[in-house]
C-alpha cells in the first residue's frame, strides 16, 4: 500500500493554517449572529430539566415551589424613598399586564421569534378549516396548554381566533343575535360588570344586539345574551350565569380563569367561551385572544365578522403566541424543584406577594376594604391555593362617596366603580403593572391610610 | 529578553488541537444557530450599489429598469402542459397578493424580523400620540414611503393604524357620522364598487351609517358619505368623487395607489385617505393598513373606534410592516443598473409582464374584453407608464350573460360583477396570484376563446 510521503511538521503547519484561517471564518459567522440578534435576544444556558410530578390526569403538581418566592427583588426594594417620588402619577386605569416582562426576559431564547419577509403573504391560514385564517401551529398551541392547564375541554369544539378578546365578543354578539328579529337581542351582564362591555354593545348603534344592562335587575321576556365574566373583571369573584331562562345565550369569558388568578377547579365546559393571550402570558401588545365553540353555525358567522370587519388576524402575532403558548406548556412539563419554575409557578407567587403587601397595608387602616376570598383545591397546582384576581376593586368605607378623587388627590389613576354599574365608592386598580408602579401604589395607599 | 523555551514541534502539536477544538465548537455554534433560523431565512449576499439617479423631487429615475423585464421565468414557463394541468380549480375570487413572494424571497434576510418574548407587553406604543397604539417606527416609514413614492402628502396629518384597511374603512365610517343623527347617514360608491362595501356598511345593521348603493344614482338630501376608491377595485380606472355636493363627506381607498399598478401623478391630499400592506408590498397575512387624516376629531374618533372593537393593533405586525416598508424605501433610494432593482421596478415589470399576456390571450378572439387605459406620466418612474391593475374587469361579449359560471365550468374561480354593483356580463379576476397561478388562468382563457 502507498503511503503519502507528506514531513510531519509541514503537515502540521498546514493543518494548523487552515484550522486558524476556518476558525476565523467562524468567529466571524458568529459574530454576524450575535450582531444580528443584537440586544434583541439572550440565550438561557440552564436548562430545565423534566422531572416535574404529575398527577393522573397529567397536571403538574408542584407544591413545593408555591412556597418559594421568586419576587425577593419586589419584596427588598419596597420603601418610600424610591426614584420617581409620590410626584408622579400612577395610572392603573388599563390593566396593562407588564407584571410578567422579567419572566420573559429570563426565558430569553426559547420565545424569541424570527419571521422573514417573504412569510405568511396570504390571507388564508387553512382553507379547509372553518375558521380560515387560524394559524394550525397557535390552533395546536392553544390546545395542548388548556389540556395542561386543565381549564377547558376543547375535544370536538372549534377554535376561532381574533385580534384580541374584544373583538371575539363583538362576534360573537353578532353570532347569537339574528338579523331578522324584530328588535335588537338584549345584552345583559351582573354588576359590577367589565366596564367595556356596555360601549362595546351599543358603540355602532347595532340593530342587532342592545345593550340592557345589569343581569339582576334583567326582567324582559324574550331571548337575551348574557357575558358571565368568571372569575369577574373588576371585582374577582368566580361566576355563574345570573339570568337563567330558557332564552338565554351565554358569552362565557374567562381571560382571567388561570392558575396565577384562581384556582383551577374543573375543565370549562360552555357553549362558547372566551381567552386572550393578554392576560394569560401578558402579551397584550399581540391582540390575539380565541374562542372555544361548540356550535359549528356560531363558529361560522363568528368567522363570517371577523372576515367582514378586519379580513382575518394578523398572523405574525397568531405565530409569536404560538411560541410563548408553547414556552408556557414547556415550562409546566419541564418544572422541577431545583432549576426552573413554570410560567404559572412564576407568575402565581408573584401574585401572592403583591396581594400579601396590599392586604397589609389595606388591614393596617379603616379606610379600605377588600373583597374576601375562601381558598379552593386548585387541580392544576395539585393544592389549595388563593384567588388573587388581576384587579383590586377596592371600597372605600366611611363618607367617602368618590374613591377615584380620593385616589386621584394622591396621584393615583383608577377607574371608579360607575363605570363597572356599580357604586362611586369602589374603584378598580390594576394589579398587572411594573414592580416600581406597584411600589408606588403600596406606599401612596399606606400615606393615604396614614392620613399623609 | 527571556524566550518561552517550548518546543517548536509540540508547540504547533498543542495550536492544532486547540485550533481544531475550537472549530468544533465553532461549527456546532453556527450549526445552531442554523437550525434556529431553520428554512425561515437565507442571507442576500449582493450588496446593492446606491448610486441610484434622482430627480429635484427626490423621486428616483429608472428608465432603463422598467425596460428590463425580470419575469423571463413566468415567460419561458407559459406553457399549456404545466403540472396540474385544467383539471385543477384555480381560485382568483380574492386578490390574495402571493405575487411578490419571489422578490421577498431574494431580498432575502433584509426584511426577517427577530421579536423576543419579551417585547411588546404592552397595550400602549406612544401615549403622546392621538392613536396611541401606533408604533413609532411604522408611523415613520410610512411617512418616508409616501415621501420617496411621492403619492401622498403627510405633513401635518395624523396616522392611524388599522387591523388592514378594512377596519380602517368601518372606523371611518363610524369617525364620520354622528351618534345624534335623526338617521343611518348614507355610504355611497360609484359601481362597479368594490364588493364588501355594502355588506361592511350594513352587516352591524348601524344606526349611524347605511349604504345606499351606486352613487351614480344617489339623489337623497342631507350628509352623505362617498367612498372613492382609486385605482378602482374592480376595474382599475382612476376616480374622483362622483356626488358633489355640500353635505358629502370622503373616504378616499388608494390601496392601490402605487407605481406598479398606476402611473403616480401627484401626491393624493384628501380629508381621510387609506393604503394597506396587503397591496403596496403583498403582506396581507400581517393586517396592516393605514389611515391619513387631516382633521384631529375625526383621528381622535377613529382611534375610539378600533380602541373598543380591538384594543389597537397587533405590535408585531405593526414593527414587520416598518421592516418591509423600510426594505421598500431603501430598494428605491438605492436602486441601480447592475445590482439590483427596487420593489416597484421589480413589480412593475411583472405586472406588465402579466397585462400584456393577459392583452394577447383576450385579443386574440372575441369572446371577452378588457378596460382600456390610456398611459400617463408617472412621477416616481419618470416616464409614461401604463396602467395595470391588480384586477382583471373581464366582460363576456356577444350573448354570455353569466361570465362567472362560463368561467367555473372551465374551473376559473371569479367573482360575478353582480356583487359590484353592475352587469353579470362582468367578472373580477386577480392578477396578484403565483406565477403558477397565473400561467393557467392564461392557458383556460386561451382555451375557452378557442373553443376547446
Amino acid at each position: 500500500m502507498a503511503k503519502l510521503a507528506v514531513p510531519p511538521l509541514l503537515s502540521l503547519r498546514h493543518f494548523l493554517v487552515l484550522s486558524i484561517a476556518l476558525n476565523v471564518s467562524l468567529i466571524l459567522r458568529t459574530v454576524y449572529y450575535e450582531s444580528e440578534k443584537g440586544s434583541k435576544g439572550f440565550c438561557l444556558n440552564k436548562k430545565m430539566m423534566a422531572d416535574a410530578d404529575s398527577d393522573r390526569e397529567g397536571h403538574l403538581i408542584h407544591k413545593s415551589r408555591l412556597a418559594m418566592s421568586s419576587t425577593s427583588s419586589l419584596v427588598n426594594s419596597t420603601r418610600a424613598d424610591h426614584p420617581g417620588g409620590r410626584e408622579t402619577v400612577i395610572n392603573l386605569d388599563h390593566g396593562d399586564p407588564t407584571i410578567y416582562e422579567r419572566f420573559w426576559r429570563q426565558v430569553g431564547d426559547k420565545t424569541t421569534i424570527i419571521i422573514p419577509g417573504w412569510q405568511s403573504l396570504s390571507y388564508f391560514s387553512d382553507g379547509s378549516n372553518i375558521c380560515w385564517f387560524l394559524e394550525t401551529e397557535f390552533a395546536r398551541e392553544v390546545v395542548r396548554l388548556h389540556k395542561v392547564v386543565g381549564n377547558a375541554v376543547t375535544e370536538g369544539r372549534h377554535i376561532v381566533v381574533g385580534t384580541g378578546s374584544s373583538q371575539l365578543i363583538l362576534a360573537a354578539l353578532y353570532a347569537l343575535s339574528s338579523p331578522d328579529a324584530a328588535e335588537p337581542i338584549s345584552v345583559v351582564s351582573a354588576a359590577p360588570y367589565y366596564s367595556s362591555y356596555p360601549s362595546m354593545a351599543d358603540y355602532q348603534k347595532s340593530g342587532l344586539y342592545k345593550w340592557a344592562g345589569d343581569a339582576e335587575n334583567f326582567d324582559k321576556e324574550g331571548p337575551y345574551i348574557e357575558l358571565v365574566t368568571s372569575p369577574n373583571n373588576p371585582d374577582g369573584h368566580r361566576r355563574k350565569a345570573m339570568v337563567n331562562r330558557s332564552q338565554g345565550q351565554f358569552i362565557h369569558d374567562l381571560a382571567y380563569y388561570w392558575p396565577q388568578y384562581t384556582p383551577i377547579s374543573s375543565p370549562s365546559d360552555h357553549d362558547l367561551t372566551l381567552f386572550t393571550v393578554s392576560k394569560t402570558t401578558g402579551h397584550a401588545g399581540m391582540r390575539i385572544g380565541w374562542a372555544i365553540v361548540k356550535d359549528k353555525e356560531v363558529a361560522k358567522k363568528m368567522t363570517k365578522f371577523i372576515e367582514i370587519s378586519t379580513i382575518g388576524v394578523s398572523k405574525d402575532s397568531q405565530l409569536r403566541a404560538a411560541k410563548v403558548l408553547k414556552a408556557v406548556s414547556d415550562s409546566c412539563e419541564q418544572e422541577n424543584s431545583q432549576d426552573g419554575e413554570s410560567f404559572f409557578t412564576h407568575s402565581y407567587n408573584i401574585m401572592a406577594q403583591r396581594w400579601k403587601q396590599l392586604r397589609a397595608v389595606v388591614e393596617a387602616g379603616d379606610l379600605f376594604t377588600l373583597p374576601q376570598f375562601s381558598p379552593a383545591f386548585c387541580t392544576f397546582f395539585g393544592q389549595e391555593t388563593e384567588p388573587q384576581p388581576a384587579f383590586i376593586w377596592l371600597k372605600c368605607e366611611g363618607d367617602i362617596e368618590d374613591c377615584e378623587s380620593l385616589l386621584r388627590e394622591h396621584k393615583i389613576v383608577a377607574r371608579s366603580g360607575r363605570h363597572f354599574g356599580a357604586s362611586p365608592k369602589y374603584v378598580r386598580i390594576s394589579m398587572l403593572d411594573t414592580d416600581e408602579t406597584f411600589i408606588q401604589l403600596i406606599d401612596r395607599l399606606s400615606a393615604i391610610q396614614q392620613g399623609k
